[in-house]
Order: C-alpha cells, then sequence, then structure tokens
C-alpha cells in the first residue's frame, strides 16, 4: 500500500529548492512513497523542469497561492492565509488525501494552524513539540521544546504518555523509560509544578523513572525527557550552541598551521565519523504530537538531506500509526480517571 | 595589604585531600594571601605534616566539630550543624576574620547558611549563583543557575544587577551586556514572567541588550546572562552533558585501531589545546551573589586544580570588593524607584 505525504513546498529558508530536491530524492528511496508537493504552480513545474523531471503519479503539485513568512505572527497567518502553501498542506491530510505533512515554514504558524484545522485528541490540551537528539547510547525524545512555554503538570503528565507512545513507536519500544527534567534527582528539588507532575506520573501507567538532570539527557538514561516549551526550548539551544562552539575551536585549532593541518589531514576519518555522529541534520524533524494527524517541522534552514530526514520521520510515524496509538493510550488513562478529559 | 580567605577543609568528594593541596599552591601563587582552613584540627595537622608542611602565619587552622553531609537537608544542616567547617568558614567571613570563604560542600545547605549568617543587601530578596562559561570569544556570567527555581519579574531584574556589578568587577567591563533567556528573540515570545522582566530592564540603568537563546549564551553576544534558577540549571548542565558526550565520542574515536591511534599522536598538541580551552576546572567557583560577603561554591568533585580556580575567583572578587558595589548599584536603583525596597 502507498503512502501519501504533502510538503509544504515554500516553506524554510531555502524553499522550494531543498524541498525539491529532497523529494526527488525520497522517491528513489520508499518504492511506496507518493508525495504532493503544494505551493505556487507556476514555480514548482518551472523547478522541477530545471532538475529534468515534472510531475507525475508519485509526485503531483497542489497549487497554493499564499506564503506564510518565516516572521509572520501565527494569528495573523491563521486568519488571513487559508490559500497558503502551509494551510493547504494541513488540509490534505485532513481531507485525508495525505497522511502526514512536512514544513519548514514558521513554527508557531504551522502549530496554531495543525491544531485549527487538525484539531487536539481528547484528553490533549495542547500539541507538544518533540524531537529525536543524539545521546551517548543511541538516542532520546524530548518534549515539549517550545510549544507550551507555561505548563501545568497535567500538560507534563500529556506530554509524557505521548513522548512514551512515540518511543514506544518508533524504536519499537514496549516500555521506553520516562524522565522528568529537574534540578536536582531528590524528591525535594524542583518547583511545584514539576513536583506535582512527578505525582501525576508516579501513579500513571507509564514507565517513569523519576527526575533527571540536565547531563542525563545525554547520558541515555532516558528514552523520553519531558519538560515545559520553555525549559526544552533553551536546553536544546544551548546544546546546540555547546556543539557549535566546539565544532568551530577544533576546526580553528586544526586549521593554525601546517602542521595542525597534517594532523587533520591523517585525523580525517575519525573527524569525519565525529561529524557524522552529532551531524544535526540527521536528527532534523520535530513531531506536532496530540493531534489528528501527522505533522512534522523541519528546521527552517534545512538542506535537502536533512528535509530528507524530516520526510522519513514522517513516514514512520505513518507505518507506525503513531496519533491512534497515542489516541489508545489516553482512552486508557483517560477511562482510569488517571487523566480529565480536558483540563482547558 | 594581606588578603585571608576561609576554606571549608570538610566539604566536597575529596576532602580534606584537594582542599590542602590547593591551599599550598594558591599560597604560592599569592604572596599576599593567608589562608584558614576550617575542619577537624587533628586530621587536618596530620594531613598537611603528610604534606611536609604544617601551620604558620599565612596557613592557620580552625577546629570545627562537624561537618554537612553532601544530601543532607539544608534545614537540618543549619539548624542542627552550628560547628559544621561550612557554618564556621562562613562565621569568619561575618566576624571580619576573613575576606571571604570557599566549600566544596552541600550547595543547599551553603545558600541556607551563607543568607542566614551574612544576610542579603538591601533590595535583595534571594542570593543567586552565578558562574562563568567559555564561550566562542571569551566568557560569560550566567545567573541563577540553581538556588531560586521560582522566580518572579523582580527577582529577574536583582539578578541583572547582580551579575552586571559582577562582570563589571571580573572583566574590568564599564558596561557589560545583559541578555535576558528566552526561546525566541521576539517581543511576543516568552512566558510572562520573562514579558514583565524585561520591561523592568528596558527602564533600568543596565546596559540591557534584549532577549537571548539558548546558543546565543556561546556565541559571546552577552557578558551577563539571566534567567531562573531552574532554567539556568538545565541548561548549564545539559551544556556539560552535549560536552562530555562529544569529548567521550572523540576518545573512542580517536581509541579505535592502530591508525587512529596514529592519528591521535600526531594530533597530540590540537587535542589538548581543545581539552584546554574548554576544561570545566577551569571555570570552577561559582559566586553567591547579593550577600553582605562574598561566598564561593567549588563543585563537589574537584581535583586541586579546579578548587584552586575557586580560590582565585573568590580572591579576586576580594580585590574587586564585589559586594559593595553591588551595594551601591543597588542602592542608586532603589532611590531611583527602579526596584522596591523589599519584594518579600
Amino acid at each position: 500500500m502507498s503512502i501519501t505525504l504533502a510538503l509544504d513546498a515554500m516553506g524554510g529558508d531555502h524553499a522550494p529548492a531543498i524541498v525539491l530536491d529532497a523529494a526527488i530524492e525520497a522517491l528513489r528511496r520508499h518504492p511506496r512513497l507518493q508525495l504532493v508537493l503544494v505551493g505556487e504552480e507556476g514555480l514548482l513545474r518551472k523547478e522541477l523542469g530545471r532538475r529534468g523531471t515534472s510531475s507525475g503519479d508519485r509526485l503531483r503539485i497542489r497549487h497554493a497561492s499564499q506564503v506564510v513568512a518565516m516572521d509572520e505572527s501565527p494569528a495573523l497567518a491563521l486568519r488571513g492565509k487559508k490559500d497558503s502553501s502551509m494551510r493547504v498542506a494541513i488540509d490534505l491530510v485532513r481531507d485525508g488525501t495525505a497522511q502526514a505533512c512536512i514544513s519548514a515554514g514558521n513554527t508557531g504558524a504551522l502549530m496554531a494552524t495543525a491544531k485549527f484545522v487538525l484539531k487536539t485528541l481528547p484528553g490533549i490540551d495542547r500539541p507538544a513539540i518533540c524531537t529525536m537528539i543524539p545521546t551517548t547510547t543511541g538516542h532520546t525524545h524530548m518534549l515539549d521544546l517550545g510549544a507550551n512555554v507555561e505548563c501545568s503538570a497535567e500538560h507534563l503528565l500529556q506530554f509524557a504518555v505521548m513522548g512514551s507512545v512515540l518511543a514506544s513507536a518508533v524504536d519499537n519500544n514496549p516500555s521506553p523509560r520516562v524522565g522528568l527534567l529537574n534540578v536536582g534527582a531528590e524528591a525535594i528539588k524542583g518547583n511545584d509544578t514539576v513536583k506535582a507532575a512527578a505525582r501525576l506520573l508516579e501513579v500513571s501507567p507509564i514507565n517513569y523513572i523519576g527526575y533527571i538532570e540536565g547531563d542525563d539527557i545525554y547520558k541515555g538514561v532516558a528514552d523520553v525527557v519531558v519538560c515545559d516549551g520553555f525549559v526544552g526550548n533553551v536546553a536544546l539551544k544551548a546544546s546546540e550552541g555547546v556543539a557549535k562552539m566546539i565544532s568551530g575551536h577544533m576546526r580553528e585549532a586544526f586549521g593554525r598551521n601546517i602542521f595542525t593541518r597534517l594532523a587533520a589531514l591523517v585525523s580525517l576519518p575519525v573527524l569525519k565519523s565525529i561529524k557524522h555522529r552529532f551531524d544535526p541534520r540527521r536528527y532534523n524533524g520535530a513531531s506536532l504530537l496530540g493531534l489528528h494527524g501527522i505533522v512534522v517541522k523541519s528546521h527552517g534552514g534545512a538542506d535537502a538531506y536533512a528535509f530528507g530526514h524530516a520526510i522519513d520521520t514522517a513516514l514512520h510515524e505513518v507505518e507506525q500509526a503513531v496519533p491512534s496509538r497515542i489516541d489508545s493510550q489516553l482512552e486508557i488513562l483517560l477511562a482510569q480517571g488517571a487523566m480529565m478529559r480536558s483540563a482547558t
């Protein structure tokens, strides 16, 4: 059976070029895949032509007359751009024409539009953004990463449920270990919200392993890291910042003179393996969880290789039926009274 | 004129050994320095003897019969251990016997005891923990790092004032750039507390540069990074976690086989320079700011080299009269009505 994904061909810093390149490459990798490019039809036809290809059964074009700007207000985009490439791509998921959509566009607008068009699952107040990040032992899933900057304990429980289901589906892990991010491992540590969330998690059916600290994220002690969107966003970006600082310094130190450049040459295979291991492009593709449908957010500055990973992420979530698995898990929790039907 | 520092000789994972080693070395480095080792007198005499030295004018011993355990409750330590090495060291600062104290012991107990014994400066509700961290261009000062997990906008303003004065004193920088950590650079981003703090900072005499994001910490765009203790603690530990993961992977990749080990040998000077640049021991010594006195917290797992850096940090703050400079700055702000005399 084929799977159809809708691509917002106009979103991101390098659209539509990198979206088209990634699309052509993804169709080669996945024989069952079909793609719908959403955007300005004339432009997309021309760009496909420049790449020596054209639309067909597996690569269709769906015209959309508007584009959401990267710095546009989410509320304005939602109200004023009903024919944007982002909106139409999400509409295709709601209609069932596509099983998932991917956009490298404005995160806030994507979140607002996806929530408005697809609606949240029963028991979920607000969708969360979840991404995979590398650890010493493999990878972990971390959420929320910025969609919800003020969270209640109930929200953190919802994130834990969604993250647990995602990790279970994506990693084929029957019982993912869920850690709650805090400033210390002892029970007395943390703010009131985190302490209240811990009490909810302790009595939930989730495999909750307790508090974890910032450095534990990368030790691989948890398969899912739960935190509010403010903390998650800052922690992830700080981590990226450190990694960039170190790699920048390495480049500089190895480029300093003829001897260090020789050392770099001798070390090339090692340096390449290090670069590959932590290449952020391999982790591109954050999932908007808690919706009736699959929406994947690519980094705005992604290249075709990175966007391809976001396509693979969406494809994998379709194959694993992530939203309906989250829905089933939520139903169990709601029936048990472990969660309220709606906290809003 | 000489400067006297009190060292909690019993605090930390490797006390008293590393404290004594660091003390002896610091006396060599700083001819004007005098140190008071606070702890179990018999043990300290014996340990000094094993190092071929003894107490004297520049290295005195002050007996303290108790030790605060690393996992002890701060409240219990404060009430029940009035003759702990930590408490006596802080008492020496209050009495004027020492101009500052350094401890590698229990952070919560140190904070509670320092606040109780030394009291906070007028206008400061709660002390904050501030540390120096490396950036691409040098270093920055970040606070709070865990002392205050729930903060009001007013608290963030207080942190900004204290961090600004510290950076100004330590770096001889007349107008340190102060950034407020947030999830985005746009004015609409962030939670209510951060937005309210931004409004306070905009009208303050501080050189406030606006919101900065997690990755900006390491770009050197701000000399002071202000955030609540929860976010600061997680961001700092996550950063340490990433750095450790990368260095661990590098070690592994360079040790894989005979060829990679040869590459490591050729690259040794470069690898050493990278290691030195980001050596966390060189950034050891966090300042408890906002008190009538100087208290420096060393990492609990510090070795003698790292503890020596904490001693240097305290010495530098004494020379620069950091608490009285913070006090003067607060007085100006209080007189201007930019801050309330007491928010508690």
